[in-house]
């Protein structure tokens, strides 16, 4: 059986993201962080509405609309819709930050 | 923000099934099972393909083609392809069992 808390290397030099799950309307992705972050100056603008959990570590998460970062911490979600900037300023640098993230349409 | 793990009565007498999302092609879930399981007998037998996860607590999910029930721990998961039959043999009696269900077609 596949878990999303283990196969996860001590070192991330980068992000890993594994699509669990794709249709013509969804995909469902782990995101493992281990301390990357949204580059400067960079927001993400997606075609997508996101749902996205934090299940493990850390992270906060900055909409351009709003003037703080949110602190998300295991088992925080929210939406993200279409098209409303974002970005990460930093996830746990101790430790992995697993997400599970659906991206869909309509 | 909300929260998978927060807002759950330490008394779980029925599971508690919150839909987080739900779109034409697709519905999320979050379920809290106290130690209920499917009524003896019967099967669960779904129109929609189900991706779930495990998230806290403890569960033996029986497929009706397997002749044992698979354990899952937190972070177990795994696909239901629809019509596949199957059924929740236990799941924890000590500690909430947190699940995150995906109902899909496609």
């Amino acid at each position: 059986m596949d878990n999303l808390f283990t196969s996860i290397s001590p070192e991330l030099p980068e992000e890993i993201i594994e699509v669990l799950l794709k249709t013509e309307h969804c995909r469902l992705e782990r995101i493992v962080s281990g301390g990357q972050a949204t580059a400067p100056g960079e927001w993400y603008d997606q075609d997508a509405h996101e749902w996205v959990v934090l299940l493990t570590g850390g992270a906060g998460l900055r909409f351009e609309d709003e003037p703080e970062p949110r602190l998300l911490r295991p088992g925080d979600y929210l939406l993200i819709p279409a098209h409303r900037r974002h970005r990460v300023e930093w996830t746990d640098p101790e430790a992995p930050t697993v997400w599970l993230a659906l991206h869909y349409h309509g």
